[in-house]
């Protein structure tokens, strides 16, 4: 075993025993270097001065010195830890070379054996990002020649026998990491084991590939005690404004687990199109879908939730309602059905039906509309059964309905004439009509989400939607009055500002010249800034901690699908995801570091983040910013 | 075989003979659809009508239907070529099923057996091209029932015996495409086999995936003449900030030549990296690479230029100097040459000695230092023999000269003061003693290209530099003055305005708050409306055509690299591509509806480039924009 002796007190001594450290080099020299077959030997290394990793040439004298893989390991206190814990932690200063075959899970029975089973895949993924990242490395370095006979085996306890991620689930975990000779044990302790799976995933964040040893390395002592800080912590992906594969959103959940994201928001439906190819209602993608490839079969969903669940990640399911439908829900008359969409595929332009093409919205008068609906959630529940269900209920316009004969006939019929408020009274009998269809498919206890609208702009001060059960989803801006009136008014709320929490806005426009429409694109600076007790404190509100759910990243795909959709999503969604998890008091400046070596640690487990700096900023810390 | 009848002339004509196209559609149902095992068949089905695709029902009754696929190829003048041809060109109205291995390229006899060598390798890349399509597309759909015994046979006729492409080469060239029962002749004639090669692009672009019938189909008719508008059409790609893989510069390659785009120009070095690793000095990039992966050997930029040529595309190197330049140049001193670059790896902030960290400047008095340059010019003219040189040229800032002694002694020596006039005399030394040391390696007769700079602009008043010798790639805005200058002082220019074909724009910041310093992000709009004639006469000027070299889209590659630079280059650099080849005199909507299918297409190529509208639009011609 080749044991890096890193010990930080002492790197800013210069007067250390220069015979060790010559020693040290010679070793490094001797047993290593010649074995690597690259064209040159990098003359630079690394030191690790004031938590910084600082690159040094090699051949400056009487200076110990490592590689940057290793020294980002150990250097400052979080390491590279992504998010950082919110209880106390302390990491080592020693990393040792493993090999992947010396890494062994000792699964320790835990109460139930459904556990045991979700526990043994959660441990497979996890080796397998070992065994992916030792082929990965093994391609570009030589292995080092000290064949390192140290160990590494894992111990999990786990309490509880929930095996369904939901909004309640305890997601705490400890993590102890400690070294004798030849031996590291890691140990996991946790409520539950999606709290578990928290902790293997920070311990893959203990574990680098060295490029300059072509050897996996590891940190040798961790204490870590952690919890989220909100329990609502995603990303909204759009999937009908473009499709995204079944592939894709699968990759996109390995992502979110290494963020310790817990939430998948599948924004399923929109006018554009109905990829979900529903079993009760098979007229719904036959029509609605892009084509019948792009579409998603109950037995897709049913995968991607078991996947999701693998790694801690719930999914959520949209059905948006009653405007952004149209396509798919054009088959009503030819079945006898009568117009269950009205304005389907209208352009926006022509009585101003919707905001952008294609115009469409649900006939809220014709009582097929929501048996199809109430169709459409059975089987969602039945693929995914969910613990939230999305109802949609944005960018509502009146125009089409007050076009619609069937509609204002309707009105007329039950005593409402057509103003704007008697149209806000349609919305609402639409809404509660559609709510009881969710209460027989989901029952009375699961909450809904609505999205902010005019609607819960106007219920949040005549409060017409019952705040015990609907959660609403701000992507208002985080300076809008609409948060305190919904605050007060009584809803938790989940934020999706579209001022911070964007993904897609800053590309070009696609209705016209110009950029789009939520322009300017959104850095990942303005992302891990957007800290929702600040944003309370700013209306004047210490919020109730019950109230405050978390938030998501939101990827609408007006303009992204799976060619592009990896860079757009990351590395900014790793900035909401330490403030959603770690929710620390500091600003981006503070996490710059540790995000800049997150993003490249995500690209060796296959999450293709953009770039966000020239890699000499990584390479000479703190230069670029601080 | 089965040929789709679909008479242009007709569609309107909704009183056309019904049995027939009874027969037509129960042919579809019966042989067709029932072999497809997809979940579902698609009700929807396209007319071409007034140029464009528009979907209907499939039971839309007394209507003639054909796929999107189809219809994309026969619909419109233009069908789905993308650049369009500048010559007269014609396409027909009908489209057959094919085989690839029907696809027999019969290979005439051109004048010398290199030029045959390189055409045989050029029909390769194409009949791969159709492999692909084939391959990929089978995996999503089921061949259709009918064996079609369709054959298309290639002929190709070359005048000259130009084997490698330069500004100077002629790139024009013609198609037929003929038809005559189960048999497709296309010739290509044209002068060089530079220019037979955007004939074999062009011809793919005949040929497409249908997805409905799981099979290629193939525009039986076409006739084209064809020749680009700007002999200068290309991409840089700069490898310096971030590294850009070998594999990744190949696979640009491929979609530079999909685009008839001729030039990669390599920004090759800058202050923060140095990864070619020459062999006369192999100290550079020992110490300038980012690791001893990240670098070009001498046999990768071989490589590179052997792979491009075949594709159509000259690489032109650039080595950035004065300034721009700092990683790889330390070594200096410890090798007895002195300060070969100075303030390297200073902040900015400290002298504000350069614009972006990290600092970096060469010693211009220092003689070694056009040694060393001189002996890696000789190492990119032995790789890749180009037909000109980037000498770089941007961005210089007197501080660092002014702050170090060796240089001001000097310029004390060399009778100069240090007013801003005598560091401008310094830097004039600079570029012409460099200039020399071009010239001793490529000769006096290859141009060389500077960027626009404060020198460029001292120039352009007082002529110091050679206008027949230098080219001005200009990057200023399009509205700045110093483009009037330099085209009256007689340069000849590359235009790369930073308002409209920068790539890089528009995200978030890398050095602070905010957005990055060009910001916002410039669309496929713009880049497609950067006419250059349009911009020249906005100064009062008809240019000389002589003198408008063509331009290039600059990806600077501070926040990119390999991970997603396929979807920022793309499908963006297509809009530049049809600007500098076809220079139509219409603006982006115009194109719109090509692009975006052209979009789809490169997809189908490999050429991951991002989405810029909802697919919808694509499958709704003329709804979202016109």
């Amino acid at each position: 075993m080749l044991l890096l002796l890193v010990n930080r007190s002492n790197l800013k001594d210069i007067s250390v025993n220069k015979d060790m450290l010559g020693q040290f080099i010679d070793l490094l020299l001797f047993i290593v270097l010649p074995r690597v077959i690259q064209a040159f030997e990098s003359p630079w290394a690394y030191q690790c001065i004031e938590d910084k990793c600082v690159r040094v040439l090699k051949s400056t004298p009487h200076e110990d010195f490592i590689s940057l893989d290793t020294c980002k390991l150990i250097c400052g206190k979080g390491g590279t830890l992504w998010p950082l814990p919110t209880g106390p932690y302390k990491l080592g200063d020693q990393v040792v070379f493993l090999k992947k075959e010396k890494i062994v899970f000792r699964k320790l029975a835990s109460p139930c054996s459904d556990v045991d089973m979700l526990i043994e895949k959660m441990m497979t993924v996890l080796h397998g990002y070992f065994e992916k990242m030792e082929e990965d490395g093994l391609k570009v370095t030589v292995p080092h020649g000290a064949d390192t006979e140290h160990e590494l085996s894992l111990d999990i306890y786990i309490n509880r026998c929930e095996k369904q991620i939901t909004l309640q689930t305890n997601e705490s975990y400890s993590l102890w990491v400690n070294t004798e000779g030849t031996s590291t044990v890691a140990s996991i302790a946790a409520e539950t084991c999606f709290g578990a799976r928290h902790g293997l995933e920070t311990l893959s964040q203990l574990i680098s590939w060295d490029y300059a040893f072509g050897s996996l390395i590891m940190q040798t002592s961790a204490t870590i005690i952690d919890a989220p800080a909100y329990p609502h912590r995603g990303l909204m992906v759009d999937t009908a404004r473009n499709f995204i594969s079944l592939e894709k959103l699968l990759h996109i959940i390995d992502g979110l687990a290494h963020d310790k994201m817990n939430t998948l928001h599948l924004h399923l439906s929109d006018a554009n199109s109905f990829p979900f190819d529903s079993k009760r209602v098979p007229q719904m993608a036959k029509y609605g879908a892009y084509s019948p490839r792009k579409v998603y079969s109950f037995e897709d969903l049913k995968e991607l939730g078991e996947y999701a669940n693998v790694r801690g990640v719930r999914i959520i399911p949209e059905i948006d309602a009653p405007a952004h439908a149209g396509n798919g829900w054009q088959w009503g008359s030819e079945y006898g059905l009568g117009d269950l969409a009205l304005c389907v595929n209208e352009s926006p332009r022509s009585q101003g039906a919707c905001y952008d093409p294609p115009c469409g919205i649900l006939n809220p008068v014709n009582n097929y509309t929501y048996d199809v609906l109430e169709s459409i959630y059975f089987d969602l529940m039945q693929a995914l059964n969910p613990d939230m269900f999305h109802m949609g209920g944005d960018e509502v316009r009146f125009n089409c309905w007050n076009n619609t004969n069937e509609i204002t006939e309707w009105m007329t019929l039950n005593g409402l004439s057509r103003t704007e408020e008697d149209f806000f009274h349609l919305w609402k009998y639409f809404q509660n009509t559609s709510l009881q269809r969710v209460d027989n498919v989901f029952g009375r206890d699961t909450p809904v989400i609505l999205w902010t609208s005019s609607l819960t702009d106007q219920v949040a001060v005549n409060g017409h939607l019952d705040p015990g059960r609907y959660i609403i989803q701000v992507w208002s801006g985080s300076r809008d009055f609409t948060i305190p009136r919904l605050y007060y008014t009584g809803y938790r709320l989940i934020f999706s500002n579209v001022d911070a929490w964007y993904l897609d806005c800053g590309y070009g426009s696609w209705v016209g010249d110009g950029l789009n429409s939520c322009a300017p694109y959104k850095s990942w600076q303005v992302m891990y800034d957007n800290d929702l007790d600040y944003l309370m404190r700013g209306f004047g509100i210490r919020p109730d901690p019950g109230k405050i759910l978390g938030g998501e990243a939101a990827m609408w795909s007006e303009q992204v699908d799976d060619a592009t959709i990896d860079g757009k999503i990351w590395p900014r969604l790793s900035a909401v995801a330490e403030r959603l998890w770690s929710n620390l008091p500091e600003r981006w400046r503070f996490a710059e570091r540790r995000f800049v070596h997150h993003r490249e640690r995500m690209l060796l487990k296959g999450i293709m983040g953009d770039a966000v700096q020239p890699l000499w900023c990584h390479q000479n810390e703190g230069f670029c910013y601080n």
